[in-house]
């Protein structure tokens, strides 16, 4: 179904989902803005309603090219040029937007016997978030546990970030970082911090057994207070005298690490 | 030595600089706008001036507990606060801003016996670029290669991403990909090449003579002619059918990894 211009309701919703996390929350539902990640959401059948930038006649075809199979039953807005870019969270939008319906996950959802658990404390970058979301994509992590002191995961840049990983990648937003560790030993899931120093070289720790990595703030790293609760530390070994790590590279390169030590059946 | 306002040429060079890739290239010069960097210039004896945002009657005192001790040949203007946020690159500048002298490495300054060199092949995002060069510091690589189909080096969001690494890691800017990885292997450094699939598990691979890691664009990846040229490729094992990973992400764990097996002294 291709609309040639979107009723005022539906384009309010698109600009509420994009603007307001309380508004995601309620509707269990975030803007999808990267061609690529359409693609991939209508694959996974997670996409609501898709609305197209105007200006060359979209045709059902048209869009279809840009995306690739579309559901007849889900709506496709055609909205003008001005009015999709101020829907847009860029200065330079791509061709489509999509509403995709998208739930934080719960602790119940989660496998602890795999990838290992991501906990962030802290992080308030959204491009260093949904990077990090993308690397537990990759790296096999069993769930991202972002909790309120973080950068929203459903915020526009953090989604952008992420490509589609966050339609892959569990992600648990309603614990605090305090009550996400306390939740992950229960289950006998032992929570390593991630220090610039101190602790045991990232290579030579057994990662066999499960694990949740504990990753702290850009500026302050770990919670003091946190950081008295958990099983461990590692750190990542750097040139002396080097700018420390991005917490989205460190976080990749201590995944990769428990990923190859799984693979190889053994530490160093 | 301490202005109250700069004068007009001054802040004419400070926004060029800003502004002109071609008069960072002719002045040997970048603007760094964060406090934490300008710090690090001024232990490295590479700052040339600063630029202290006014309103609040700064005094030499004032700059000194924000940057650390200012060698007093060193000329500090303060600029009025809506000149200096028009002469920022971003909407939230910091305190400071300094012009601190730079200039691309050239390869005779480079040592290839130790870390890996990067060698980038359009690398189009700056704040990819710029955590790249971080990584390079943190991961001990001898240099950078990022010639001009990359994100310019010495723009602002570059030097941003880059924190205080663009001061140590050697950046060259003048050779193509073509021509680095030739003047490389005419130095018997192999050129290796991170590629999504194919290629030999980047774990496995033996690291332990001179290398050149070379990565392509975050659209494309590693061009074909010079994939032709390369001496061998390798991969990160993902996840499968995840997102792939991120080039300043894929840089670090390939960076870590060398660093790693050279310190352990073996692959896998």
């Amino acid at each position: 179904m291709i609309e040639l211009a979107a009723a005022n309701s539906n384009v309010t919703r698109l600009r509420r989902l994009g603007q307001r996390r309380a508004a995601r929350e309620a509707e269990g539902a975030i803007v999808v803005e990267a061609v690529k990640a359409i693609a991939e959401a209508l694959r996974a059948r997670r996409v609501e309603s898709i609305f197209v930038r105007g200006g060359n006649h979209p045709t059902a075809e048209s869009v279809e090219a840009l995306l690739g199979p579309v559901d007849p039953a889900i709506p496709i807005y055609v909205l003008d040029p001005k009015t999709f870019d101020g829907a847009a969270s860029t200065v330079t939008p791509q061709a489509a937007m999509a509403v995709v319906s998208w739930r934080p996950a719960t602790v119940a959802e989660i496998a602890f016997d795999q990838g290992p658990v991501i906990v962030l404390d802290g992080v308030a970058d959204p491009g260093n978030v949904g990077t990090i979301v993308r690397v537990a994509d990759a790296a096999g992590a069993g769930a991202v546990f972002a909790g309120p002191r973080n950068a929203d995961v459903t915020a526009p840049k953090v989604v952008r970030s992420a490509a589609g990983s966050l339609l892959r990648v569990p992600v648990v937003t309603s614990l605090t970082t305090e009550a996400a560790i306390a939740e992950l030993q229960a289950q006998s899931v032992r929570c390593i911090g991630a220090v610039a120093r101190g602790g045991v070289a990232y290579d030579a720790f057994d990662w066999s057994l499960p694990v949740a990595l504990v990753l702290g703030s850009e500026a302050h790293g770990i919670d003091d207070a946190i950081g008295a609760t958990l099983d461990g530390e590692v750190f990542v070994d750097m040139v002396p005298g080097a700018e420390s790590l991005n917490v989205a590279v460190a976080c990749a390169v201590l995944a990769f690490e428990i990923r190859r030590q799984r693979a190889r059946g053994s530490a160093a």
